[in-house]
């Protein structure tokens, strides 16, 4: 697929400075692209790199807009443009429509004729699927799960009964939703398994990562609202619910009943503990631990800085005897005032 | 299903006060719940919310057994005898028995007639599976495998060749048994693998979460014992043996060789280093790593805690400079000495 | 299948002491071994052991050549030779080659006659499979991968379009190679999604553990190097290049475009933050969150230390103080300078 500079800005907007008619066929990094590659400067630090670059055109926002000479398009926002020009030049490959013969569809499951259900996949029953949704090799769809429109379900996803999943959904292989959530009463020393009955359901425009885990509920629902983005190998246990638009890095475990606001963004291997409340707007580090609920938006963080082993270990061993550090240092307070 | 107060009692024990033909027909929150449905209250300290409430009946200890007019069931423990009421109320869907047409079962296997092989599994050769157990579409058995009798696996579970599933394991979707274990001898720079030729062995009523993983012994096996609990995201590495009834939350890991009490507790994304011994009775908190043996019951933590990011910051440079910090508190304790 | 001490050392090299014919049916440790077994020592200090072993025959370094009466065979390296020994006693079991029926193949797929492609598998469009390479149950293999010689790709492993497998790789069953990088622009408070249009590039004799995840590549490709060893539920982001021979530990999130030097061992649950450089034979400690980029060689480490909850709540309470604790310091050193 090959556009002009002029074809994009018709369907994406932005403005087009220098030769319209140059042909774009791939995106690609400044330091990468050739003479049919649009590239972009989303950091006016980074202006330098123009000077160097092959690329037939570049995106650029308005301040830097006369910062070369090539071909460009000038946008408020020169990353989001060149998200949506790559996804332009690089469309989904075609799946064919239909049921593959090598899949299994249970009793009563409504699918789209318009939608796609890969080789190995088995649909159990009074399962629905919204059109242009696919269902990729090898997944499992539970018995009465509803799927929206334009779902894409990488193979090997798996989706427990009753679980909802909103339109234009994305979910890595290896993905596990529905899973019974851990809940376990302790009788005479021994667990006993509380049946988990809630579901998973799923808003609109989300997506999921390559083997996250998203828990059902225990009695009400684990709810991921719309606009979310969980990356790969994330827990999310039962009950939880993430609000829109939060993003959330891989490896990241948040315990049952932990509500999160809208709009938050949660660095990697992050953790939360359960029963908490996370306001909106909240930005948590990375390998930080949130143990108690966060009220106010803001920057939180956990992280103890690393370091030579060598030094690390001299100084983590007082780690121990902070408190005896802290009343030493209280003695010498008290003598220093009675002095 | 529907039961009535007096039928629950009679199957699970537990002293009825109020109207004991009440009926019910599922389990739900004290928050949730309307006419046909009983709640618990496990804590005293929530009393408040029965008298808001829309339960049908509730399930009360015999402190709180005066505290709602509302019909109820008087238990020691009522937080299980809800687990035990749900499990009533919500049996597992029936299954049919035998072979799919489309699951694959290899030379030798002998499959109990009241087992269940779903679609698109696959059985190795002499595979032995007991009666009642159900395996899930897409799981891979491999060769030699011995499972018990009422063993649950759900869809796309791995169990590599000659591992031993106990009775009443519940593994979900993505869990992997048997892999092998991270073993190589370095020589000349380079790895050299050492085939990992012990099993995985589990005991009886095991659950393990979904993407789970328990790689196979090096030499000897890795053991799980009876009644152990595992979460989601769980990495126990080669000739690890857990306790009985020890419970893991999601995203811990355990490095190879270590051996873990009995009834121990440990929390998310916590790890244990490998060649440890923890004693029974241990509860290590969330995130905490354990570097050393522990040789006694008790709690343990080393969890780093959490602030606004500009507090943290300021905080955390001193944490390169406490061995510092006590040499200018042990100087200015000598100086005081001296003086 | 059994070796006499002299025909394993004549295939491996290594010198016999004692009785070259004792016949070798398997590999032990020194606790486990009886007569038809071999074990080893690789470290002097536990040469108390071989007193008490039953084994057959020993594998020892030069310096313990003569700490035993047994047969035995003396190498430079006793762990890497019991390696291979292992490896002689423990070839993979066989498998069929060819395509089973029950596997699926896209069009001008190019299968090597002495592959093995088992029940379930699904291969795509384009795909080239080398020799003697064993794709296993239910794997699915997107359009045009190519994969090399030798590989073995255990049950359910899930290899996304265009990507290349070298020669000898080992990816353990839950693998997920080739998903989607963790990639999206925010317009307007949502996300815009960011094709991934990279490749995973895998150099030859590489192992993956169960679970792991390695994404595609955003604009260019990520890249894992020949040698690498990655243990289970490993986490890489788009654009990662791991360096030869690096062994990485379960649990490790490396985050995007981060560069990771040859011949490095990171340890467990460990994390590294994206655009960082990591230089050659660097060792990082378990746990430990690495947030600026490594250009020496070394160990590094930032582990807080456990302790009883007690007394690590006594002391991490302090952390939230230590740059108060290090004004009271100065206040204390100013004071006895003026005094």
């Amino acid at each position: 697929m090959v556009y002009t500079l002029a074809q994009i800005a018709a369907r994406l907007g932005g403005r087009v400075l220098g030769d319209a008619g140059v042909e774009i066929a791939q995106v690609a990094t400044l330091e990468q692209a050739d003479s049919g590659k649009i590239s972009f400067l989303a950091n006016s630090k980074y202006r330098g790199k123009l000077a160097l670059t092959g690329a037939g055109a570049v995106i650029l926002s308005d301040a830097d807009a006369d910062a070369t000479d090539l071909p460009r398009i000038v946008s408020s926002n020169p990353y989001a443009y060149f998200a949506k020009v790559s996804a332009l030049l690089n469309p989904y490959s075609a799946v064919p429509c239909g049921v593959h013969p090598a899949a299994i569809v249970g009793k009563g499951a409504k699918i789209d004729p318009s939608a796609s259900i890969a080789a190995m996949a088995t649909i159990g029953e009074g399962v629905e699927i919204g059109a242009r949704s696919v269902i990729g090799e090898g997944c499992f769809i539970g018995d009465n799960v509803r799927i929206g429109v334009n779902v894409r379900l990488y193979p090997r996803v798996v989706v427990y009964h009753d679980c909802v999943l909103g339109d234009n959904l994305i979910a890595h292989s290896g993905a596990v939703i529905g899973a019974d959530g851990f809940g376990f009463a302790m009788e005479e020393g021994c667990w006993i398994k509380i049946p988990q009955i809630g579901r998973v359901v799923i808003g609109k425009d989300v997506e999921i990562g390559a083997n996250t885990t998203i828990d059902r509920g225990a009695l009400d629902d684990t709810v991921i609202e719309e606009g979310v983005k969980l990356d790969n190998q994330i827990q999310i246990a039962h009950n939880v619910r993430i609000g829109a638009h939060t993003a959330i890095a891989g490896c990241v475990g948040i315990a049952g009943s932990t509500t999160i606001g809208k709009r938050c963004q949660i660095g990697g291997s992050a953790g939360i503990l359960g029963h908490l409340q996370i306001a909106d707007d909240v930005v948590i580090a990375s390998f930080t631990l949130i143990g108690k609920s966060i009220h106010e938006a803001g920057s939180y963080a956990a992280i103890f800085p690393f370091g030579k082993t060598e030094d690390w270990r001299k100084n983590a061993v007082h780690l121990r005897h902070l408190d005896e550090m802290n009343r030493r240092i209280k003695r010498l307070e008290q003598s220093k005032q009675e002095s």
